[in-house]
């Protein structure tokens, strides 16, 4: 079966699979996204991403494309089609098709573009061994809040970690202190067992994985605070890791060439992703 | 005779011109793109926008889509189909299709897109009158020296503009100073006399119509100065002008709510706007 891609209305193959020249997310990059994952046939934090999909676009003043429950459809029908059980859904909205101008078209309809992607368990190596990052500098705009396809600063911070042999790379304000990752959210656990993560602001996204690993954090009892964290301080930590919708809760052990803590995976860290698991084994209802 | 554009080897017709949904150009931001002025049929400034466009691409290690020759006889190709005498030649180069993953792609072939513009002479109202600008924050990433489709900032910039029915917003960095336009670079006369535009750096695109204006203001004898300058400076200035390959040279009358000098076109604005046009009249030869 030829796996296939939902473009503003036609399922089609997805090799066939196109947007006007003139769409504004290819010209202007005007346009958000959002990455949500399958596991074991479910949506896992449907509507915590449909949220921030919505706010995204209220940030941009683009319209929902289509009103919640229709995308919830679209969604379901896309992972039948394509046979998903373990994986992402790709939704990304843009202006619309317009004569290229920067300011905003009077009568553009906003483009909906859905994929769908099966993906493998993370590596047995990589559990083990954990992730590497390396520190580069935060070029981005001043609204990492807003989660839009202006990637091309995450995609360079990405390609200077491939090319270290890193798994991410976490960027680091112009005061010293970690934002996140290019595709993460960046924690770290404190010599005396605190969990920290920077605190939701314009200068990260509020990562949905993030969202729901506080909340279990919290209903576990363990130590958190939610402030900014210096490069020095997390190479001097017991634990790093990381949180994303495709990472789920995975263990850091080396920033640039600093092994954090043993160098090895940190029980903490293990443990939330543990929880995490355990959280999108109960969530929802297969589909 | 229908609208063509050129797109990944093909000559098509502008209503059908697309590009794959994983095009990195639309899930990334992750190309550039050049707008070249077409006067009385001349390409202006040809060299110099190619020569942007290889350095563009050089920073973000993107190949040229096709040689120099290739790329020419292209635009003029498209030019000759859509009989266009004034107007622009937009072109886009993106790193190409591949599976959605921030890291540069092992195997995409960049992806080129050319289409062309006929545009009318700028209105004797906004001649007359001159433009008025805003001045809003300069929230862009730190690498606005590449002519990158990252443009979602500059969107926002621009509507603000429309908004407050100004033709163009400067941005003003976090020390008080104008970088550039949305979409144009920014100048001011002293009340000296002197010619000031900002020194390229990372912060501003170094802009083709800024660079040919410079050697006019040169070889006509005008005292210039290439340094920043603040929104107050440019406020209280004795004239005050914007360049692009769209405005050419464009009296800016308008600051916010403060009229720029006696509120009409400056003097020497119009001087170097006739120069500018002079020099267009001059270039190359017809295609």
């Amino acid at each position: 079966m030829p796996r296939e891609a939902y473009v503003n209305g036609r399922y089609v193959p997805h090799a066939q699979a196109a947007v006007h020249i003139e769409d504004r997310g290819y010209q202007f990059a005007d346009g958000v996204y959002e990455v949500v994952t399958i596991h074991r046939g479910t949506l896992i934090d449907e509507e915590p991403h449909l949220n921030r999909l919505e706010r995204s676009l209220d940030e941009l003043r683009i319209a929902m494309p289509m009103s919640r429950p229709a995308l919830k459809l679209v969604a379901r029908e896309l992972i039948r089609r394509n046979a998903v059980s373990n994986g992402i859904v790709y939704l990304q909205v843009t202006r619309g098709v317009a004569p290229r101008d920067h300011k905003f078209p009077g009568h553009a309809r906003p483009a909906l573009v859905m994929t769908t992607r099966q993906m493998k368990p993370h590596s047995t190596k990589l559990l083990e061994d954990g992730a590497k990052v390396i520190a580069v500098p935060d070029i981005r705009w001043a609204r990492c809040d807003i989660k839009s396809v202006s990637l091309l600063p995450n995609v360079l911070a990405k390609q200077a970690a491939s090319e270290a042999e890193a798994y991410e790379a976490w960027q680091v304000d112009a005061d010293g202190f970690v934002t996140e990752g290019s595709s993460t959210n960046a924690w770290i656990v404190t010599g005396e067992g605190t969990v920290v993560t920077r605190a939701v602001g314009q200068e990260i996204l509020n990562g949905i994985t993030r969202i729901s690993l506080l909340k279990l954090i919290e209903s576990h009892g363990y130590t958190l605070e939610e402030r900014a964290f210096s490069l020095e301080e997390a190479k001097a930590a017991k634990e790093a890791f990381i949180t994303s919708s495709t990472s789920f809760v995975l263990a850091v052990t080396q920033i640039d060439d600093t092994p954090v803590g043993n160098g090895h995976p940190g029980i903490l860290t293990g443990k939330l992703r543990r929880h995490y698991f355990d959280f999108m084994d109960r969530a929802g209802d297969p589909i």
